[in-house]
C-alpha cells in the first residue's frame, strides 16, 4: 500500500455513480410501464431480468417455513440473536412525543408518529444478504411502522434465499414480494394490483435500483443513496499490523471502489501494515476485487502527531472508523465526523456489520459530516402542536399582527384579529 | 369557494416547480463560474441581478448597529421575544449522546455532534423576512453549530433590510454576506476567497435558489425543497365562519398556488364559510393573489361524519392543520399526518408563523406523510459507538464469522479471527 505524509487538504470524495443516459431512460421507461400495466409489467420484467416465470409475486407462508428447514440451524439461531441485538440497540433511540404547558393554559409540543408503510429493498444476485434485511427492517419495526413490505428479485427458479426469508421473519416482515430492480421500486412508490404503495423505500440495490429511487423521490421518501464502502483506521504503535491489515482488507473485498485508509503516528506501523496487506491479500477468495480497491483507493497516511492524525480523520469523515490506539476511548471527544466508531482491537468492523446492534447502513463518501446511521427516527416523523389559550392570544395578538404586517402579509394579521371581533 | 362531497381518493399533490431547461442551465453556469472565479463572480452577479455595485460582500458591525436604529423599537422587541420563544421550544428537542454498558465491559452508544458550519439563505425582494431568519438560524444555534453563515441579496443601494439584520443578530448569526441567488448557494457549497464552505444549506428562495440547492446536494446537505404553502381546517358546527375564512385567506395570500381547504361535518358551515371568503377577499391588499389561489386550489369538503373528515385530513397530510371542533384536543390521537397542528380558535396559523416557538418550516405537498418540521436534529448528526470487550468478542467471534461467510465475505470473517491468532 502507498504510504504518504499528510497533505494540507485531505479529501477522498468519489462521485456517486449517477448512471449512463441509457440506464436512466431504461429506468424511466420501466417506471412508466409499471404505473400503467401494474402486476403484468412486474411479471414480465421478472421473467426478462431474473429469468423467472412466476404465477404470482407474493411469498407465501409455506415458503417461509421451508426456508427455516433449508437453513442450517446454527445460522438460524445466529440470525435470531443478531435480530435481538439490533432491536435492543434501536429501542434506545426511541423518543416520546412531548408537550409543555404554561399557566395561561397554552400547550406546545411535538407529536411523534411512525410512517404508515415502508418498503425494504433487498438485493438479489449470487449472495444472500440477511444482514441487510435485519438492518433495514428492525428500525422500522421499532419505530412502530404498521406495514413493512419487503421486495427482492427471485432466482431463475422463482425462489428467494432461505437466509433472507428467515431474516425477514425474525425482523417481523409479513409482506414479501418476489420482484426486484427498478420495477420493484416503481411498484412500492405507486402501487399495483397486488402491491399497495408505501411512504418510504429503503435498502441497497444496483444502479437501476438507485436510479429508480432517485426518480420516485418526492412522491415517496427514500434513504440515502450509498456510495462504495469505506474504512479509516486510526492507530498508534500499540496496534497490531496483522489486525489492521485484516480490517483494511475486509472493506476492500466489498467492491473494487471500496476505500481502505490507515492514519497512523508510527512510520514503523505503516510499513508493517503495508507488507501485511500484500501477504494477506494473496490468501483471499475475493483477492482480485480487494487488490484493485487497495491499489486505487488504499492509502496509509503518516501523521506527525495524534492531533494531526485526528484532524485527518475528521477531514475524511469516514463511514467506518476504527480507533486502535492506547486509551482509544479518550479520543472519542475529538472525533467529530464518522458514521460508526469502533474502539479497541476487540471491535473489528464486522462486529458492527452483523451483530453488535448499531446499524450498518451508514453515511458514505464524506457525508458523515452531515448525515447519520440509519435509525428509528428515519421511520417516524413529527408534527408540531400549538394550542394557544384565549389569554395567551389576547396578550400577544398585537405583536403577532405587527410581525405579519412587517412582512407585508395583511391577511395573516387579520386572521389573528378575527378572534376578537365578536367581543 | 367550491363545496364538494368527499371523493374516494383525496389527493392534492401539486408538482414541485422543477424549472425550465434554460433556468437549469443558467444555474449550472453560475455554479461553474463561482467555483472558478470566486468572489469576482459573486460581485459581478450581484451587480447584474441585484443592481448593486459592491466593494465587498461582508456585512459589517456598523451596518448591523444601524439596522437597530432604523427599525421601530416595538418591532425590535417583538423580534426579540419571538427569538426567545423559538429558542425555548427548540431547546426541548435536544437529545444527549447515550451509552449502554454490560458486565462483559462492552459499551454501545450513539454520539450526537452538531454540524460544523451551516449556511442560511434569506430571500430578498420587496418584503423582508425576519421570521425566516429566526426559524432557520435558531435551531442550528440550539443544535450547537459553531459557524452559521447568512446570505441574502442586497437591494440596489447595497443594503439588506433592517428587520433581517436585527433578526440575524438576535438569532446569533455573526457572519453575513450580501449575495443571493444561485451564486450565493454555490459560494456556500464550494467556498470563495471571502466565504468559507459550509456543510448544509437551508432556507427558502426563488426557483434559481431551489435549483442551485438541488445541484449542490450531495456535496453539501440541503433542507427540503418546499412547495407552495397549504392549510387544511377541520371544523364542525361549533366553529365561526369568519375566523375560518380569515385563516383560509391567510394562506391564500402567500402565493397564487397556495392551497386552502376546509373539511367540515357541517353543510351550513361550508356555505357560510364560502360566503365569508368572498366577502373578506374583497378587502385584502393582496386580493388578486389570494383570489387566484382560492379559485384554483381552494376547496370545502363536506364529510358525513367526523371520522370521514379525519380520514380526509390524513390523506391530505397538510402542512398546516387547524382543528376547530368541540374538544379538538381529543382528536389529536387520530391525526397521523400533518406538519403543524393548531388546536382551538385561539391558535390561528400565524401564531405559529411568527411567534409561538415551533418552526414554520414545514413539510408541504403531502410530504408530512414522511417528513417533519425543521428541527434541531436537522443540524446534528449521530455516530454509532462500538466498544467490544475481549470477553464479548471471544464469546461471539464464531457467530460473527459464520454470518460473514453466509454472505460470502471471507475477509470479514478473517478480520474477526485475526484477534485470536496471537493467543
Amino acid at each position: 500500500m502507498e504510504i504518504r505524509k499528510i497533505d494540507k487538504q485531505i479529501s477522498l470524495k468519489r462521485s456517486i455513480d449517477s448512471g449512463t443516459e441509457e440506464q436512466r431512460s431504461a429506468v424511466k421507461a420501466i417506471i412508466t410501464d409499471v404505473r400503467k400495466q401494474g402486476d403484468g409489467a412486474l411479471l414480465a420484467y421478472t421473467e426478462k431480468f431474473d429469468g423467472a416465470r412466476l404465477k404470482g409475486l407474493t411469498v407465501d407462508q409455506a415458503e417461509v417455513e421451508a426456508a427455516y428447514a433449508d437453513l442450517d440451524g446454527e445460522l438460524v439461531s445466529i440470525i435470531k440473536e443478531a435480530a435481538v441485538n439490533i432491536r435492543l440497540f434501536h429501542e434506545k433511540q426511541l423518543h416520546p412525543s412531548w408537550m409543555t404547558s404554561d399557566e395561561s393554559g397554552t400547550m406546545l409540543g411535538q407529536k411523534v408518529t411512525p410512517l404508515d408503510a415502508v418498503g425494504v429493498y433487498v438485493p438479489g444476485g449470487t449472495a444472500a444478504y440477511p444482514s441487510s434485511v435485519l438492518m433495514n427492517v428492525v428500525p422500522a419495526k421499532v419505530a412502530g411502522v404498521q406495514r413493512i413490505v419487503m421486495v427482492s428479485p427471485p432466482d431463475a427458479t422463482g425462489k428467494l434465499p432461505a437466509a433472507v426469508l428467515v431474516a425477514a421473519k425474525e425482523a417481523g416482515v409479513e409482506e414479501i414480494y418476489k420482484v426486484g430492480g427498478a420495477q420493484a421500486v416503481a411498484a412500492l412508490a405507486y402501487g399495483t394490483e397486488s402491491i399497495r404503495q408505501v411512504d418510504k423505500i429503503v435498502g441497497p440495490g444496483n444502479i437501476y435500483v438507485a436510479l429508480a429511487k432517485r426518480e420516485v423521490f418526492g412522491d415517496v421518501d427514500i434513504d440515502m443513496i450509498a456510495g462504495p464502502s469505506e474504512i479509516t483506521i486510526l492507530a498508534d504503535d500499540s496496534a497490531f499490523p496483522d489486525e489492521i491489515a485484516a480490517d483494511l482488507l475486509s472493506q476492500a473485498e466489498h467492491d473494487p471502489r471500496a476505500c481502505s485508509i490507515l492514519v497512523t503516528t508510527s512510520q514503523a506501523l505503516a510499513e508493517a501494515v503495508s507488507l501485511e496487506v500484500e501477504k494477506q491479500l494473496e490468501l483471499l477468495p475475493r483477492k482480485e476485487i480487494a487488490a484493485q480497491a487497495i491499489k486505487e483507493f488504499g492509502i496509509i497516511y503518516v501523521a506527525d502527531n495524534i492531533d494531526e492524525a485526528i484532524d485527518t480523520v475528521n477531514q475524511l469523515a469516514p463511514e467506518h472508523l476504527e480507533i486502535l490506539t492506547e486509551n482509544g476511548i479518550e479520543l472519542l471527544g475529538k472525533i467529530r465526523h464518522a458514521g460508526a466508531i469502533f474502539i479497541g482491537r476487540f471491535s473489528p468492523e464486522p462486529v458492527g456489520d452483523y451483530f453488535a446492534g448499531p446499524n450498518h447502513v451508514l453515511p458514505t463518501n464524506g457525508t458523515a459530516r452531515f448525515s447519520s446511521p440509519l435509525n428509528v427516527e428515519d421511520f417516524q416523523k413529527k408534527s408540531s402542536i400549538i394550542y394557544y389559550s384565549e389569554k395567551k392570544l389576547t396578550e400577544n395578538a398585537e405583536k403577532i399582527a405587527a410581525f405579519a404586517r412587517l412582512e407585508g402579509l395583511e391577511a395573516h394579521a387579520r386572521a389573528v384579529e378575527a378572534r376578537f371581533h365578536k367581543k
